[in-house]
């Protein structure tokens, strides 16, 4: 009875194929090629490599990696539940960027009646695809793949609509995604886990461990993020000096954090060693902290303070808070999302606050009011066409001074918070529906449940139980044997 | 005695010099640079950063990481045969690079009596080492490095003719190689195993498993192809917007062929649950499913719904058509290449011949002479001129009718196929001979023939017989012990 | 008493903070964005897509792959040393990015006052970071974080300087850094070692094995450094048709590397059987050796002969010369950094002689003053007016001739390795100052001394020991066990 509340065998298939034919309805009907991919628009005038591919293609190609095998490998640390993040994360990363193509589509890229396709929008979905995957951190091990795609069909739409209004009507400045992305992906997650909040995992449990294979599995996702995050963070900001600085800080924040992430590691431990879940997590804070400003003129300095100030929060969190929100709020957040991804992006919001207040022509030049675009004064007013002179392809903005500009921040900062909390509380409910094969609490964590493991799998995924059995016949504890060994050892 | 008729000490060092005297000989009197790579023909009318390095580089190191560390990792799926899988593609891919630059070298880069060589040659190196390692496939576990390597040797001149013959002579549409990589391949390898059949291995083998680690390491390696495939798939098409097409169908292919290889895991397995074979090889269907129509202007739903058709041909071709070719045909498909490569390079086939047959004016307006060039007009009709007006790079074609042109491509899937088949056969005659250092049967998918194995190989690759071993003593069965295991999990 | 002198909770982030303090200031004072960076100097004149970072970016990040992955995977070979190899790597290879910044700043990047930053100068940080890395590997297992980080902080000085002084004074060619990075990193690794030289472990170390997945790890990391090479000894180079060389050269050296490492690895085995060791290091041998002359007029086989010269070397290091040093000369070197970056980057730098010997306008054209700018005509020659209209770019050189050009590259090794090796050696004395959290000998290469290990470390380090233990109740050695288990296969 139990294992069958959990097959997959008719639910898995039913929702993808119901979801495949809305997806072929919706492409045959909307989806056409942009003018950079139309063969019917090139001319005598296109010149093909000034193609758009060229300028996008070598950042897409590195988010493509970032998405599959950072996330892939990252989320793969627990022991028995290995298949679970490495493939679950592919199967919703393909299924939500698909989706995304169509709904992004709607919002930001549809004219003429139809979406236009490029590979622009490929980067776009690849980052609402970030947000998925971000949430997904919050429910790791405690979701069946049927309530993960339900998950991505439920928040895509939430976010596409909050990244369409604020970027439409709020107008703001946020390169990286720290709001649009990592807070909008935070609170989301936590929305659902405080839905799906199952007490008795309070207590631990004991498929909840990592080895030493999954480990370095997940060190090596780390490694992935951290060596192609300057792509994401700079991949959507102006070309030019703007994806330039934003390369720079972002290289710059990623180490600075992760040189602070190992002091704090060795600090806060008991015995003074490094744990490897902070070398996973806590060294990408960086990434995350400088992603507001990212293309702003802050100074290298600044980027280097803010990855230091964005691991220590990030830190403390998962020392601190992260227990207390488990326990007394019900987010239990399996992989710490709010620390990774909340508080490093609150910081940054306000980072990215302070450098626009502090944003001014001596500092910027003309560039001014192409990085701030909104501050760039409006059509028809004379000083516009004075900084054409300079700055030929700067575009008409809005005139606002940098203090409105931070209020819209602000605003965008809180708005989506909340749009994300409850859009996470809403799509909780719905995966608290029956039937969506949601394992049991003694099953999360546990490959056996949706995977057909291999025959090595009982040995990989609990060789005390084995050594135990052993001992158990030979009269001797299992803490005997670990004590003996460490004994020998230290007799070396 | 049997030992020594596999041991490689001579065998290999042997073969290999051979072979290098060969190629430096060749490369010494033949080989010589292109004229971007030579200092020789630089002046002040050539332009740097116009070298065709710029074009070709980014995708080259795209494809290097597909075929050292995406087929690498794939291939390392067998729990006692990962250094082969990984180590032996290493070989054999760098062997074959080398000669592929030397055979295609003559066919294609071939004047003034040397052969040019840049960074587009080593492409299409790469792309003929992708036919030998998918041939690999079909014998991975059942064959020695000096069969491997004599497989190459061999298996690359009779590619390498044929590739010249069909784009000289039948001049075929093919950007994504499906085929003349994809199809060749696959039927080529079939030619080898089916004479290198090893009855025993009908039965099974006690070696032919998988574990935790080595299915996590092969799903790495099919990230890392599926990441990367849309670079593969439009490295050679023209540059603009041909190009731009080509990489948004792969990515949309596989994502189709990703959600449904998730959907008919489930749906055909007999307890629902996902399988990690079909997730390492079914998912990446999309990718060869759409090779041949890549470049033409097919619109995105159909790229998403030839990524849904290759997954269920190749799918079911695992389930059932490699079982009955395995037993009835004499054709052990180690890999399943006949479902990856040849069941959806005939759909791709398929459609790109439909594709040409539907390409008109009206769709891809004169960019269609550009696209499909043997259509274009011959030197010397007026419409060439008047249709240079709109693209002026367009070259003269041979006036071909779609008709026409969908003729060849059929004459093209024929002639590959019959011409790979001999090729394999006949390869896999030669490496029946004597001395070759084959693998007895039971010495199948066993590192410890060919390395020297670290000292826990007998526990990673066995842990059941420790087990076993361990209960004997104390007179529980292996399978009461997983029995006992098993309820132990269902009683918490 | 022993634990504690190992202990890093005060130690390590003592350290990481004093350092992070002295970074920021310096950062503060000094730092600033390059001129591509900088928004004040962008205007009508300023095209964003010509800006420096489109043409550096791919190979930073390709580079980026190598340092954090590349060398991470290949490091952790170690059984009871993964998270040490591929955790310390991701450490120190930080930490040295942003110290290598401030010092090769004020030597490369320093003017009106301040260090300019662009991704040049990364890219020039990430070589710095090669050679701390390859300097790691002489010393690895035997040393903690903390001595660690104090080699990187007096390692990037000695080689900032050494680095200025040759390019500034001695002005070679050195495209692919095999005397400034490759022989630079080994004789300072080697002075490290020689000071921190531990008689005991020249009797073999229990912990110093490897394990079945940790040489799968570690030849991924030799792909992923195998795969991007290319981009490492062509980062630096001349745009347009060298750069084209570079890639071609440093492709077929380490095609023909590795192929040969297979040769004589089962050569020079007893069994003759392969060594994952050999397949990890040798292969990479070519990369080195085609460095020196890697954007000359070579010609490909001399490219190919070179990768054979250098794997031969490489390999006759690791059998003959490694035990040699070891035992003789008090020279540890635990990842032959002798054989694999010394031996092949003296050869390389020999043939960078002759091919500067040989290098004359008949081959290279005008090209000759570029490639070799210090040949060129110094300032006011009629000759470099009338080179200039054949290569506009063509700059004042210092009328060298080959043979002077000869004597500075000959200057430059022997200087190289006389300043390198004082450097390491002065080093390996302040590494032995107490307080640095050295680890006794019987700790070395094992994880648990600084890392908080999973459960299953013990398992995953040492199951031949459960086996004995288990095997020693039943009367029965392991030697008998591992007989019984060979005989079994073989009755197969």
């Amino acid at each position: 009875m139990k294992n069958k509340s959990t097959n997959l065998r008719v639910r898995l298939p039913a929702l993808i194929f119901a979801l495949e034919v809305m997806i072929v309805v919706l492409y045959a009907v909307f989806v056409t090629y942009e003018d950079d991919a139309n063969a019917l628009l090139q001319n005598n005038q296109t010149r093909p490599m000034e193609n758009s591919l060229y300028q996008n293609y070598p950042f897409f190609t590195d988010i493509q990696v970032m998405i599959f095998l950072g996330f892939g490998c990252l989320l793969a640390f627990f022991r028995r539940y290995g298949f679970g993040g490495m493939v679950f994360n592919f199967l919703i990363a393909t299924f939500t960027i698909q989706w995304a193509i169509l709904v992004q589509g709607f919002f930001q890229f549809y004219y003429d009646g139809k979406i236009h396709l490029g590979v622009l929008n490929l980067i776009n979905a690849e980052f609402a695809c970030a947000v998925v995957l971000i949430s997904f951190g919050a429910v790791l091990g405690k979701t069946s793949p049927v309530q993960l795609l339900i998950m991505a069909v439920l928040e895509i739409p939430v976010f596409g609509v909050t990244e369409w209004a604020v970027m439409k009507y709020l107008k703001i400045n946020d390169a990286g995604g720290s709001i649009l992305i990592h807070i909008f992906a935070c609170y989301f997650g936590l929305g659902v886990t405080f839905v799906l909040y199952r007490p008795s995992l309070n207590e631990g449990h004991p498929k909840e461990t990592v080895s030493y294979q999954s480990d370095l599995l997940s060190v090596m996702g780390t490694l992935f993020l951290w060596v192609f995050w300057p792509s994401f963070n700079s991949a959507l900001t102006f070309k030019g000096d703007d994806q330039h600085r934003a390369v720079l800080h972002t290289f710059i924040g990623l180490s600075a954090s992760t040189i602070t992430a190992f002091a704090l590691s060795s600090l806060l431990s008991k015995n003074g060693k490094i744990s490897m879940a902070d070398v996973q997590n806590v060294t990408l804070a960086g990434g995350v902290t400088v992603g507001a400003s990212v293309d702003m003129m802050i100074s290298p300095v600044a980027a280097y303070v803010l990855g230091i100030l964005g691991c220590i929060a990030c830190m403390l969190g998962y020392k601190y808070l992260s227990p207390f929100l488990a326990h007394r709020l019900r987010l239990q957040d399996q992989c710490g999302i709010h620390n990774l991804h909340g508080l490093t992006g609150l910081i940054s919001s306000l980072a990215g606050i302070c450098a626009i207040l502090l944003a001014n022509e001596e500092t910027y030049g003309p560039s001014l009011y192409q990085t701030f675009s909104h501050r760039a004064p409006p059509e028809g007013d004379p000083l516009l066409a004075e900084l054409q002179e300079f700055i030929p392809d700067l575009e008409a903005g809005l005139g606002r001074t940098a203090q409105e500009q931070a209020l819209f921040q602000v605003a965008a900062v809180c708005g989506t918070i909340a749009v994300a909390a409850v859009g996470g509380l809403l799509t909780g409910v719905v995966l608290k529906l029956p039937y969506l094969a949601s394992p049991s609490d003694e099953k999360c964590f546990d490959d056996e449940l949706f995977f057909n493991v291999p025959p090595d799998y009982n040995c990989v995924s609990g060789p005390q139980d084995v050594w135990s059995y052993v001992l158990r016949d030979t009269n001797i504890t299992n803490a005997d044997w670990c004590n003996k060994n460490t004994e020998q050892e230290e007799d070396e």
